[in-house]
Formats: C-alpha cells, sequence, structure tokens
C-alpha cells in the first residue's frame, strides 16, 4: 500500500483553457444594448429606484432580448457583498459544532445561499483575530458564529454592527441576535436528577470553555440542595484523556455519581470506571452532555442532556436572511438582529445512570 | 425553558445602514490616478504581462499612493472565478465527511483560500444535479468532491474539464486528479487478520454506497482462503440500526467474528451482541474502519483501520491548489489534474478481536 508522494513533478505539456462562463451575456452586453453605462446597470441590479424609468424600460428590454442571468459575482460587486453566509466556528470535527454546521447547511441551500467556513484558533489572540480579519475582507452577506468557545467577546467587537450576524451559544451579547442553548437550565436538571436517584453529591468533569454555563448549572443545583460540591475536574475535548479520570475516580468508593460536560467525556469516564472494577450504573452513575449519535448504542446507553444543534443553525439561518433581506432593501432594522431566542435541551435518561445503592 | 417562537414580528424603526467597505480605494479610483481604463486595471489583476510596460509602471505607482488592497470580489469578477474552494459532499456529519473536511479547512486557510461547502442530496438524481449547477454557477476557483456515497458519475460529468478539481474516495475516473484511500486492501488485510486468529469466517455488515470497496476486499481474502462467504448485511449510517442485527448475529452460535462497514456500525454491533449475551471478544470478534475517535474508548477499545482522512483533505487541496494556479497563470496543465494518489490505512488492532476460543 504506497504513501503518496511528498512532491509532485508538474509537466507543462498541453495547453490549459482559461475558465469560461460559456457565450452567457454579461452585464457589459446588457448595457450595450440598452444604450446604458455599466455603472448604470449595477445600480439597476443593486436598486432599480435609483435609475431612471426610461433607463429601467430599456435595460429590462435588454435583459429580456438577452436572455440576462445576472451573474452572482457581479451582483455582489454591485452590492459590495458576497452572496455567501460565513460560518466562524473553532475546531469544526466536534459533535455540536458538526450538528450546528449540518443545520445551517441545509437551510442555507433551501434559501439558495452558499455557506463559507471559517475556521478560528480556538487558542484566540493574533492567529483568531487574523482568520475573522480574513473572512471580513470578503464581505459575507453574513456572519453566523459558533460560539461554543466562548471567543465572542474579541471577535464580536470586530464585526460591524451593520454586518448581518447570529451568534450560536456564548454569553450574551446585547443588540446582537443570539440563540441561547439554556446549557444552565439544563444541567441544573441533569444534577437535581442524579441527586433525587439518592447519590450524596455529583461529581463534574468539565470541558474546555472559558465561561462554562454547564459547570454553573451544576453548581448551582448542589448548593440548592446544600451539598457541597466536589471541585470540578477539567479535562480536553479529547475523550482519551477522560479514561484516566474515569479511573481515578472509580478508586475512590465515595464517587456513585459523575457528570460530563458532554457525551464524548462521559464515554472516556465509563471506559476508566470499568478499568478500575466499577460497574455502570451498578456501583457509577454517568450522565452525558449533547445526546451524541453514539449515546444511544453505547454499552451502557448514555443518560444526557438532547442538545437541539441542528435546530439551532436552521434557526440561525432564519435570522440572519431576515437581516440581510433588511440590507438588501436598505430598510429598517428589525427585531431579528437583537433577538435572544431559547432553544431548551431534553433529559434522556438511558441505562447508564440509576439509584444509589445502598 | 422557553422554545424559541416560530415566527417573530420584525419591527420597523431607526435606519439601517447599506454595509460599506469604508474609504478603501477601489479599482476605479486606482485607475483614475494610474489614468488607464478600468478594463486595463482588470487585465493588469488578472497577468500583469498583458500590460504595456509603461501603464503596468503608472498602475503599480497609483496601488502604491493609494494603499490599494485589492477586493477579492473585484479580482474573482475580472479572473471570472470567485476565490473559493467548493467542497462537495453528501452528509457532513458523518465521521469520515467530518474528518477530511476539517484537513481541508485548515489546508485552505493556510493558503489564504475560504472554503464554501455544497451539500450533496445522497439520493442523487436531478436534487443532486440541481445542488451541483447552482454551486458551479458561483465560478468555484476549484472543487474538491468527497466521494464516499460514490455519486461521482453524474457529478464528475457536469464539471468542465478545465475546472480545477479533486475528488477523494470513490471509482477511478480517468483523467480527474483523484485520491484513493486503498480501502479494499484494508478491507482485504483486516479480513485475513481475522481468518488467522482462527475464525472460521467472517460476517460483513456493510454502509451504503453503490460500490463497496470495503466488501470486494472482505470478499476476495475469504475467496483467496478458500472460505465461503455468508451473504452481506446492509445496514443504514445510523448506528441505532446495527444493535438489532447484531442481536440477530449474536443468536447464531456460529458466528464468532464480523467485520462492520465502519466503527459506529460496529459499536452498533456491539452493543446488540451484549444484548444477546454474547461477549466481545471472548464469544465474538469484531472488527471495525475509519478509527473513529471515539473507537480508543469503547468498551472494550475496536479493532479498526486507521483511515486519514483530514491528510486525504490536506493533499487534496495542495493538487487543486496546482490546478488553479495553471489557470490563473494561463499556463500548460500537469500532472496535478490527472495525478492518482494512495493514501494507505493502517490496521488498528485493540481489544474487540481475539483468537477463536477452541
Amino acid at each position: 500500500m504506497a504513501r503518496y508522494p511528498g512532491t509532485h513533478t508538474t509537466g507543462r505539456g498541453g495547453f490549459m483553457p482559461r475558465t469560461k462562463r460559456g457565450n452567457a451575456p454579461s452585464i457589459r452586453d446588457v448595457a450595450a444594448v440598452a444604450n446604458v453605462s455599466v455603472p448604470t446597470m449595477s445600480r439597476y441590479l443593486k436598486d432599480p429606484e435609483r435609475v431612471s424609468e426610461k433607463k429601467r424600460e430599456a435595460i429590462a428590454a435588454a435583459i429580456e432580448k438577452l436572455n440576462y442571468r445576472p451573474n452572482p459575482i457581479a451582483r455582489a460587486l454591485a452590492l459590495d457583498m458576497s452572496e455567501s453566509i460565513t460560518v466562524m466556528s473553532a475546531d469544526t470535527r466536534l459533535y455540536g459544532r458538526t450538528q450546528t454546521i449540518f443545520g445551517i447547511e441545509r437551510k442555507a441551500q433551501e434559501i439558495g445561499y452558499p455557506i463559507t467556513i471559517c475556521v478560528l484558533d480556538p487558542r484566540g489572540g493574533e492567529r483568531m483575530l487574523s482568520n475573522v480579519r480574513s473572512c471580513l475582507d470578503r464581505s459575507p452577506a453574513g456572519v453566523i458564529l459558533i460560539d461554543f468557545d466562548r471567543l465572542t467577546d474579541s471577535v464580536v467587537s470586530r464585526i460591524p454592527a451593520s454586518t448581518p450576524m447570529v451568534i450560536i451559544g456564548g454569553p450574551r451579547h446585547e443588540r446582537r441576535a443570539q440563540i441561547h442553548l439554556c446549557e444552565y437550565d439544563s444541567a441544573y436538571a441533569m444534577t437535581r436528577r442524579l441527586l433525587e436517584l439518592g447519590h450524596e453529591t455529583v461529581h463534574y468533569v468539565s470541558v474546555p470553555a472559558d465561561v462554562d454555563a454547564r459547570a454553573d448549572g451544576w453548581r448551582m443545583a448542589l448548593s440548592d440542595a446544600k451539598v457541597p460540591a466536589p471541585a470540578p475536574i477539567a479535562t480536553t475535548w479529547d475523550a482519551e484523556d477522560a479514561i484516566e479520570i474515569g479511573r481515578r475516580l472509580g478508586e475512590d468508593p465515595s464517587v456513585t455519581a459523575i457528570f460530563a460536560g458532554n457525551d464524548e467525556v462521559a464515554m472516556g469516564l465509563m471506559r476508566g470506571l470499568t478499568l478500575a472494577g466499577r460497574r455502570v450504573p451498578d456501583d457509577v452513575s454517568v450522565a452525558g452532555f449533547d445526546d451524541h449519535t453514539l449515546s444511544k448504542v453505547w454499552n451502557p446507553p448514555l443518560t444526557t442532556v438532547r442538545q437541539r444543534f441542528s435546530e439551532a443553525g436552521e434557526h440561525a439561518v432564519a435570522l440572519l436572511k431576515e437581516q440581510i433581506d433588511d440590507v438588501v432593501n436598505d430598510c429598517s432594522r428589525g427585531e431579528a438582529w437583537t433577538v435572544f431566542d431559547r432553544i431548551a435541551g431534553d433529559l434522556v435518561e438511558r441505562e447508564s445512570t440509576a439509584p444509589r445503592r445502598s
């Protein structure tokens, strides 16, 4: 099984024709037939009301005669705005982002917008801001920022208030459209449920995020139940790193319930508990967060919070479309620019949690 | 936990300013200062050699004087080509695609190209071809087609030979650049390995794909070992559907080795085997394909074939860049247009496979 070679010799025989759009009429052809200038044509494509009625009629006749179909690039140039929705996100391989982007893709395709992906450096700083700048340089029609890494403060301040934008997740930004996934509430409910099952406390293993609404919900539920909170344990996005944490927690017989910041981490913890000789859920209950596709087939199937990621993605596109329409129509800005919509999660109890054995 | 409302009332107060690029000089400003026409400026941005030396110098001086930074949309219009790489793929939530797209994103960002995602309808037919047409209408700089669903015949014939394109996976297309993931070879090697462990035969559970190189490799390994092949069992991309298949196979005591078309299916099978009271690997060996992130943390960790998806994505961008450079430079076409590069998989033996118990 040969690996591909690192370099390629590029032969130089044969002629490579330049990419062509065939014989489709251009904006220039239409302008010539209508006997107007190209800037007038641009103005017409941007806002027909700004062109005199006589010229409007001449252009409309020329468009019909030539069967002209506006070149999307030319149209974007006229509006100084590309026809693409830019999705900004850190690591797109992680489950929640993949699902959210899928919802964005599906809805954007439905309304005829291509999506462009702008990958942000999750370490933040100058590299990330440079990613953001180069994406904005391309004048997207609008931006959807997936903020599961809580990067927004520095990113949002770089995006002009006049640029259509919807933020999914992250801390609240006043005066911006945002979709809130209610993680605090869901984490509170899951922790309370584990306490109801008779566990004396609930240990929490957190995924990376500067501000962790999930951890806050867990902490508040313990506090409301007058249960001291054990120190939360930080882990990475890599499920493998949770195995060792699960093994260590498994060696402490007082640990009977663990809540993980996401499902992959919960899976790693369960593997570690198995290696430590503890059974799930007989000895230790484990709950996750997200309802990963594989949670249902895990052994045992995982209790978790179902997050409606793809629904959030679809809704973000719908909100963004309202903002884009405002820009295109040069009209007043509506609620779509500042709305704060909630898409709540659901508790899904499967077989990885159980009443505490007495 | 309120759900977001289905509709929004859009207030109409306040004025929404049109998106502006600020006071950045345009191609027209530079043309005016250089005392050349806008088409000459376009020609200069496209290929400076086509402009007389005198005008070249005047334009270069004007660019410096105005601190002109070319508008990418204007540049794309001049070349009749956008500056975006379009990635075509069916369902982008599936593991192999997510990883491949991540590699494409990383490399494209490195060389300064945004990527646009074009989601293909995996059922093919007119809807899919309409997806393809609308993406091509936007004149991408190049196309990367992820063909894990073997959709290429109808898609590839729609993409002009002069459009830069790299295909990842799928059956071989002569005269096109393609990256081959050697699935046949890997499936052959995995099946042979299971036979070496003493299993009398290996059952195969296939994922959807019109032409399944993995199934072919499995069949050939059995044939070479003079072992009759049991009928392969078809399943969906949804791991949950494999649970029932695992349960049924588990009820047949002659089944001691199962090879799954991907890791998620292998995980579903293992859950079904557990429900049927069979232990993995003591009673039944299970192998997967892909090396999914969660394979390492599965209980027991999954034996599989590691596929180098993100490496394939990065390599596709490198090949595409060579083709794009050919188009931009209007030069002869090189090997990058027709190359067939192999990125082989690796067998990864973990704890879900074992010698057959006598």
